[in-house]
């Protein structure tokens, strides 16, 4: 039987193309042989106890190993949770045991966290980088490696037909948040809500016109973390696709660029910080002389300007992608009609604009309740339904009841919508600052920041003013080379020719501009800005 | 909620592309309309009785009204049963009574045959070319925009949000076969069937590179009628595209090349005899001068090679697909990896080597039971697994058995296989001529017989012989205009010169040529073979 179970689509991928390449690291495999391994993998896992429903920490990169056991707990029914390494290491042991994570498997080089959580789980398997069995495992333990041998063995033995038991509403895996704010909130998805919400991302960005198009015959690494959602759902419409995969394991931007031009990758995914960091490399390699042919889907914190100008001298295209791990995918920037149009035009809209993916619906609400017009330019809360919406966070009912409601997401992210009812995100609710009563978009501030010479990074929060109630203040972080730093004055200059230009409110101009020599980040890569304000000594309510 | 239930479509058209024409005669309309007029549509059939579980028949042509009707029976939780109206009447009734039908939609045009039914029914609803209130209905009977009026009316006195007790699983429509031997068989099919199968089709062509090719702001024009599977899913994948509708009732050949050139259609589908009628009028219009840019989904029958000359010649790109009612869509012919193909060898793809769309698995078996292997020469039985398959036939046990098996579905078509998976399907089993041992395909001297001057249709069938078992014998229908009737030599000539070519085998060449004037059709516009045998006098076992 054909359910839609996430282990489907490597079995179709096998099946229908395979030869095409997997790549990690020095590691080259094929679907077919993935497959292969898979399939002993999942007999292994059976034979040390894990099973249908058994809640399996992984603790990796992104590299074949993730991939492979994303699909042998498929096969198994069991649940995955994959660890986000950024979280800081409390959180991190938190969320193995609110899951009731059972087992884990770890790389080597996460091996100190690692043994931090041997005591809260049956057993951990260790995956190191060395392939070979002949490695004896310290204190006994059981290797990677090892454990798909002995799946090998009982498959001859007893040959299993997998997921007969698993059906596509059965649970597949479960995440955490990154919140800045109290502990990680648990979510968890079945089969058919990850099947969809990954393939949708695909399916959109293959009908309309995209900066991130799709095309068969891609080559494809994803950048972003697979405990980020699967890595926004590449782990699987990749091989659903047919695609050639390249996984970058620990590759910095140098190593990335080796690989993309080594094995001809056109298409990746990655947060802004990625793609600066990527595009940095490559300004330094070529001295900005040269194109780079790639098509990057990103999102997570909106784009400055300046990137996206850079990026287009660069030739590399990109769509902006919104979504969550408590909402999973909700848009993408497409353009539907490119006819009336012209590329600058184009650009803007791919850079900033984000249509609602097939089958999922947003509302932009005003705190009052009811909808802003679509006007481009009222904002208001995005609230968002889609058919694989999370239920609510694992075991919290309270924190569940806050945001998810009649079948609406609440997101507490702050949008101006548009006629076509795509969505221009501007900011988290709880970083925008309410001056006189008026949303202030900081990200449109930071963005128009970003333009000027020798700015690096740039965060506007928000700052306690007893007439306003709050106002902005600009936090900046310039580079260290001489010759490419604009004078402040300059910078007041850069924002008041913005508010002449149309481009900013005049009560939007921040009230001050601080500067610092390095801004703090969180675990997802995105500025910590309730640790900046804590560091300025700013009380919040 | 968001459950993936088929009138949640039309509501995401009607929120994101509200004014985004649906055109059907002299009726136009936009998706945001429709979605008020099935509202209203869903209130009206709930006041006189349909509710969840109830099974209703549509007898009408591809219009607004079987559009609506589709959608208002999903919100209900009721069973859409679309009426094949080319079944033999005695057929037609049988489906009506064998799927349980409560109510029957009867346009007009189709008055005769539905007062046959008025018996076997609860009430029959009739749909008129007058849309206007005013016409008093004969006998007191109830006009489809009688019903809607009421549905305002209800929705006034009491709003509902429908939907809330179905859910995915639950059956969205009832179709039946259109078998030359027994009675119709008839298969269910759920929500999440329909829906899954109908948009597979669209990211299949939207992914790849085909001549069926989908992109953002298409007008598509369904020629395939809504009671075959809903016109191959095209109701339900273009308001989820997004695209303008356009739906051709009653036109013929010469109406619908007027529509098109009008309304700006790019995109159709329809069977071959269809696309051969259009392509007929259009060369007798512009005498093969100009170009017709329309992309063209086509199957059912094979495409002969003569066509798709035309074809090609007329600027018409066309893929094919293969399917049927008791399989859903299984394939579409499309190109992975252009670059090493010349425009002639891509051609012959798209009208030959069908793929399987994503998360479907064939398997191409001998009679004996292992896969043939993928030469793209051996000719085996295509056996389909989707995760859409229909469980079995309804109400009909014996015949479910042979055909469903352990998840599979045995289609009854001969291919050869590929080694990149994609099929060749040749011919119905039961039509294939069986020679020594060896299939013959018919569809190939079918074919290579259609390129001679003046050949309308041929049919090659199979002659009982008392050495080989069975031998080939080709019926043709040759055209009335003496100039362009080549000889019977002419045909014989043709053939030899195929075998020289290795585009034949030797023993493949028909014992006999029959010329007849005018050959047997189905009901869905095929050859019936099965007639042409009788009419022959030739004993089948």
């Amino acid at each position: 039987m054909r359910k839609g179970l996430i282990h489907e689509i490597l079995a179709d991928a096998a099946w229908k193309c395979p030869d095409v390449e997997v790549i990690s690291g020095s590691y080259r495999s094929t679907y077919e042989k993935e497959w292969q391994r898979v399939y002993h993998l999942a007999h292994g896992m059976r034979r040390i106890g894990i099973q249908k429903g058994t809640v399996v920490g992984i603790l990796d990169v992104n590299s074949y190993r993730f991939f492979e056991l994303q699909f042998a707990l498929s096969m198994l029914g069991a649940i995955n949770h994959p660890l986000n390494f950024r979280l800081p290491k409390a959180d991190l042991l938190y969320t193995v045991q609110h899951a009731g994570d059972e087992y884990i498997f770890a790389w080597e080089g996460f091996a100190q966290v690692a043994h931090t959580m041997q005591t809260s789980v049956r057993q951990v398997i260790w995956m190191r980088e060395d392939r070979s069995l002949a490695i004896a495992p310290e204190h006994g333990e059981l290797t990677f490696e090892q454990l798909i041998a002995i799946g090998r063995d009982a498959a001859q033995q007893e040959p299993i037909e997998f997921g007969i038991d698993v059906e596509d509403d059965d649970i597949f895996s479960i995440f955490y948040t990154t919140g800045t704010t109290g502990r990680p909130k648990g979510m968890r998805y079945r089969h058919r809500d990850m099947l969809h919400a990954s393939l949708q991302i695909a399916h959109h960005l293959a009908i309309h016109d995209t900066g991130a198009k799709i095309v068969s015959g891609d080559t494809m690494m994803p950048l972003i973390p697979f405990f980020h959602i699967h890595g926004w759902g590449a782990s699987f419409f990749i091989p659903y696709l047919g695609a050639k995969l390249v996984l970058p394991e620990r590759a910095d931007a140098k190593e990335q660029l080796a690989i993309i031009a080594h094995e001809h990758v056109t298409w990746s995914n990655m947060v802004p910080t990625q793609l600066h960091m990527l595009l940095h490399e490559w300004e330094q390699q070529t001295g900005c002389k040269e194109h780079l042919p790639l098509r990057v889907l990103t999102g997570g914190s909106p784009l400055s300007t300046g990137l996206t100008q850079r990026l287009h001298e660069a030739g590399i295209t990109f769509s902006l992608i919104y979504g969550g791990s408590d909402q999973l995918g909700t848009s993408i920037s497409a353009i539907v009609d490119a006819k009336r149009l012209t590329d600058q035009e184009r650009r803007t809209i791919l850079a900033t604009r984000t249509l609602p993916l097939p089958m999922v619906i947003v509302d932009v609400r005003h705190e009052e309740g009811g909808s802003v017009p679509r006007d481009g330019v009222t904002i208001g809360e995005v609230w968002v339904k889609s058919p694989w919406l999370p239920d609510g966070y694992f075991c919290d009912p309270d924190r569940s009841r806050a945001t998810y409601s009649d079948g609406w997401f609440r997101s507490g992210d702050l949008a101006v919508w548009h006629e076509d009812s795509s969505l221009y995100v501007l900011d988290r609710q709880k970083d925008a600052v309410k001056s006189g009563g008026e949303w202030i978009a900081t990200s449109v501030i930071e963005s128009l920041l970003s333009e000027c010479d020798g700015v690096i990074d740039v965060a506007v929060i928000a700052w306690p003013d007893e007439r306003w109630g709050e106002r902005p203040i600009a936090v900046i972080e310039m580079s260290k080379r001489a010759n490419a730093i604009c004078s402040e004055e300059f910078l007041w200059e850069h924002l008041r020719q913005a508010v002449q230009d149309g481009r900013l409110a005049t009560f939007w101009i921040p009230d001050r501009i601080v500067f610092m020599d390095r801004l703090p980040m969180t675990s997802a890569g995105k500025i910590h800005k309730a640790a900046l304000r804590e560091t300025l000594q700013i009380r919040t309510e």
